[in-house]
């Protein structure tokens, strides 16, 4: 690589991305940790992005209307930390930046949405970024069909490495892009033939132009170091209609004696290399010493951003007092009105009502929530009639109806889950996706972003257990309740009848972060015979019955399994035992109560007989913690995985039945 | 679909393809549960397959160098079962077809290895069989580098549909197969065009023939009903050099009111759409009534094999009696005699030795195994150098070394693992590969499936916590220990040093089914201080160091926490508390243990404190069960996702230190 006349071609160009590489070189030296050649590679890229096209307002980050930034390689988070500094982000101080990846920074080894404005997702799990970028341009899309172009009219830009590409989570973005024709989207692809573990043909020899192209994109292929190319591909996609790729050719830790080696991928902390790049770039400044006329150079584009916001200001000030409303009401993320009182009815018309699968309940719920909360926006991984995912109304997005409510992800659990966190972050939306609780495994590492970026997504997990029957052990989630209760910030409900479904659904769509619904597939009696307004699962448990008598049993349970808990409590009342039913819709809420009202609920000194048909690892400190005992405590449920046969068939086989609670219970008293 | 004309022109084959349709439509009735439509677009296909491909013998359908045959679209396991059944495998008989869906059949919703003779490997959860494939192909390509052409010289062949192809993970699988240019695998799409939701084009726009192409695969179209043009197209995919893919138009439910739609694709019980599609196909036979002309002809197939199957024989008698041992062994996957010699050197060398990693612990230990193992075939999704994967001499395998032991999987976490199960399930070959534990994420549907089938597979999950530091909480697992754990038939270990490195190696390469290994980046001090040639850690838990005078306290660690129970021990003893440290490396191996000898390691009535830098849920059996106690019992772990720092600052930040084990131990005294 010729660094001289990339400078001399370029010169202004060419210094404010130095400003980048420098900087990059400079916090990972101090951090002595960190990768330095992927900024110093696309550093070139960025620039001409943000001096260019990106629409971006360092003094107001979270305007609904600007470009959306996206670095699905997380690990270049120099490159993102460089140009918060640059353009002038108030909290990317030069001081945080020389605290890269140290405590409490705003600088943390990979990018964190709400912890650094400007960052837009949490990146780092390669592949990530690309699909939440999907979210986002779907989410741009119906608010733009919904609210008009004056007030929702950006782009997504992405720039993703050769491990995002590797994925498979990328091939469902790219597929899921490409049909919906998500022209918005442009993704910079850092071509630099480059891995941790040496060149990319020792892994990989896909032809990835082709891939795209395969499923719809706009391809480009440029010269990531030339800024009229970069300038050009980008001018060419946002002008094509479709989703757009444009792969940079870059050198990895451009300029320094690990370009283009797997060694560039990492930190270059050498100081004698530091020294030799900085001389090859002809910069002469010292450790984080940006000259003035650079720094200013950089805030200048963040200026141009500001008056861009100032315009939109003013166009949503024009729109009609209730349009505005409706809009801040919804990028901020506030329930509707009209939401509390749609769960009510639902609770109250539940009351007496037949068994139905927690599913239909979900639906039923679902059909007065979307009708007066526009913002939701459905979808399922290929199994709409089995979640019930879909209401009437909703119509269904795509090229053709950008007001559709609803969205086929297609068989892509992953790539639906991403993207749905994509669109939580856009805000002004609010996703709900579904697919079998098993496949929650598809989607792990989204969820767990979720969870870690506290976005409020709501999983719609069904046939959530070996109720399911005939589909057998591949489909029969059983370690899938203990693995999504571990996450921190998860919250799951298993609701046992249509009433919880519908409490369920309030919290999911009120609190903030996720939620996760468990259904069932088979119809359920409802447990609940009284209506009141008041959202028993927001304690997370509660007694559903309570003991005649002398209190000598205690019987917890979720979901389906609360009715068995129900029909164990009729036989052991009928034999004179003192029988409460606690139903914990929600074990994660019920941990935040304290600790009287759980010792209360949970009644210590009876014999405790938990009811779950999944494995007994979250339950240990219900049946043992909180005034248990490990002598009046029992487990009904599966210590392994399912088999195929009919529901009731396997309830049999598992012991997962009332009489086995009573018979667990008696021995224990 | 002109069906008249189909059966005109090839009679003899609709009539052994329509076995197939009629035995799926009437299975599926009387489960009145399954899947119809896939088999019968499929039948013409699958007929030519096995009658003028497929090398299998049904009487023995263990035969090593059988080929091998993954329906990947696993829903349509009737098309699967029908093929067994009329083939001629004993197991297979009329009794099991009929009992579709039941307890205890052969014939269970989805296919499952080791459950009935003739499935290869278990799918349902979809993407998995194509991504398995490319295993079970690399394990065929090694041993027939190793062993040569006379013993090991033969096909795989896959049938998926959309749903696989949708799912990212085939995308791993494309691109490994690609790129390892596996000429003996052949992949027939079934492009039928229908999804449950609908038309695949409501979800995907995706030209898969050219996916398929841009990562180097040999890409041909036909019609699925042609059996001409089906034979065609398998011969040329054979005579490629490039791994093939054959997209065979075919119509779902063929021949049925539900043909081409997506009702076609779930359970047809209607007994008139029934009747009406028999009428169609000409078959004049009852329900479960096969011809036995065309029976014969089914089980001539088979017997072809058998031929072909005493030949390999004989040319495997013919092999040196030492060559053919070993073959024997490989394939029968028992260890070398070697093993335990090189785990006993491993462990006498590391007494005394200096802080290490247990991630370097583990390549120390591989550069012995692997020197006496020669089944072992090694890799890494990207991060052999962290993952200390890669030992001296292995050699890298690929097209131009066959012979290489150890694959670049590139970053490609899912792909891998599902490649390992396939290996395994192979046999011959003892897969193991390695990332980060936190990437556990995105290969949890495929190690789910090796716990599910029990595949020998080896997951080196490095930088096992907040441990590693800076990379912040994208990379720290919290949760994942929880989910291994809770995961039924997986084994976790979590060893303290290299001694316990060594010991769970030992046993994850001789005890069946798959094992997970959870290694520190961070350096550990060694915990073990005497040799022993017994294996310590086979009992899940023993008793590390014992406390002076009366016990009073008892600490439970794993891994990198070990070390630090050491040493609050010593500030405890210090203080005159008496205090026992246990090691726990495997809490499945320790849960298999008698309860006598549980309760002698964790000794009830001592205060109980649980150090580990994971959540708490799986702990709270261990610190309130077996004899322990609420008031007891206290945890030091983590309780919220980690944070970017440098590993020693998060430690203190968390709190996972000797200073608070101590405190929180004497509060409970």
């Amino acid at each position: 690589m010729d660094i001289a006349s990339l400078r001399n071609a370029h010169f202004e160009h060419w210094r404010l991305a130095a400003a980048i590489r420098t900087l990059t070189l400079d916090a990972v030296a101090a951090a002595n940790s960190g990768h330095s050649g992927m900024p110093m590679g696309m550093a070139d890229v960025a620039t001409v992005l943000f001096d260019k096209h990106l629409r971006f307002d360092p003094k107001a980050p979270f305007w609904p209307d600007r470009d959306r930034f996206v670095l699905s390689a997380g690990h270049g988070s120099m490159l993102l930390y460089s140009l918060l500094y640059l353009t002038g982000y108030p909290d990317m101080t030069l001081e945080q930046v020389k605290n890269f990846r140290q405590w409490d920074s705003r600088t943390p080894g990979h990018p964190e949405v709400h912890h650094t404005a400007g960052v837009e997702t949490t990146t780092g799990p390669l592949g990530q970024g690309i699909a939440n970028s999907v979210g986002f341009a779907i989410a741009e899309e119906a608010l733009r069909a919904r609210f008009g172009a004056k007030v929702m009219d950006h782009h997504t830009y992405v720039i993703a490495g050769d491990g995002c590409l590797m994925e498979g989570v990328s091939q469902e973005a790219i597929a899921l892009a490409g049909r919906q024709q998500l022209s918005r989207l442009i993704v910079l692809f850092d071509d630099n033939g480059i891995t941790i573990d040496g060149k990319v043909s020792i892994a990989d020899a896909t032809d990835q132009g082709a891939r795209f192209a395969a499923s719809g994109w706009h391809v480009q292929a440029i010269d990531g170091h030339d800024p009229a190319a970069i300038d050009a591909a980008l001018t060419a996609a946002k002008a094509d209609p479709r989703p757009s790729m444009i792969a940079c050719k870059t050198h990895i830790a451009l300029g320094s004696a690990a370009q283009d080696t797997a060694k560039g991928h990492g930190a270059l902390t050498d100081a004698k290399l530091i020294a030799d790049t900085r001389e090859v770039y002809g910069w002469e400044h010292g450790a984080f010493d940006i000259p003035a006329d650079i720094k200013a150079r950089w805030e200048a584009m963040g200026q141009r951003g500001a008056q861009a916001r100032a315009e939109w200001e003013a166009r949503l000030a024009a729109l009609p007092a209730a349009r505005q409303n409706e809009f801040r009401r919804v990028a901020e993320g506030e329930p509707p009105r009209k939401l509390a009182g749609a769960i009510r009815d639902v609770k109250k018309a539940a009351i007496g009502g037949k068994a139905v699968a927690t599913r239909k309940s979900s639906e039923i719920v679902l059909e007065a929530v979307n009708a007066v909360m526009p913002e939701t926006l459905g979808g399922s991984a290929d199994l709409t009639g089995s979640n019930n995912t879909l209401t009437k109304d909703l119509g269904i997005f795509g090229p053709e109806n950008r007001k559709g409510r609803y969205i086929h992800y297609g068989i892509r659990e992953h790539g639906m889950a991403a993207a749905m966190n994509g669109m939580a972050l856009h805000g002004g939306v609010l996703p709900y996706g579904g697919t079998f609780m098993c496949f929650a495994d598809y989607c792990r590492p989204s969820v767990r972003l979720s969870a870690l970026m506290g976005a409020r997504v709501v999983y719609v997990f069904t046939h959530d257990s070996i109720g399911l029957g005939e589909d057998g052990p591949t489909h029969q989630p059983v370690e899938h309740l203990a693995m999504l209760r571990a996450t921190p910030n998860l919250r799951v409900f298993r609701p046992a009848d249509t009433v919880e479904t519908a409490e369920a659904w309030e919290l999911a769509l009120t609190l903030p972060g996720p939620s996760v619904l468990a259904l069932s597939r088979q119809n359920l009696k409802p447990v609940r015979t009284e209506h009141t307004n008041r959202n028993l699962s927001a304690q997370g448990a509660y007694v559903l019955a309570e003991a005649t008598g002398k209190r000598q049993v205690v019987l917890m349970a979720t979901g389906s399994e609360v009715e068995i808990a129900v029909a164990a409590r009729a036989q052991l009342e009928a034999q004179g035992v003192g029988t409460r039913v606690v139903s914990i819709p929600s074990m994660e809420l019920f941990s935040q109560a304290d600790e009287k009202l759980r010792r209360r609920v949970l009644a210590p000194g009876a014999v405790r007989i938990a009811i779950e048909a999944g494995v007994r690892q979250p339950w240990d400190r219900w049946l043992l913690g909180d005034g248990g005992r490990e002598a009046k405590a029992g487990f009904v449920g599966m210590s392994s995985f399912g088999a195929s046969a009919p529901a009731e068939v396997l309830y049999e086989k598992f012991g997962i039945t009332a009489g086995n609670v009573v018979q667990q219970a008696l021995a224990r008293l």
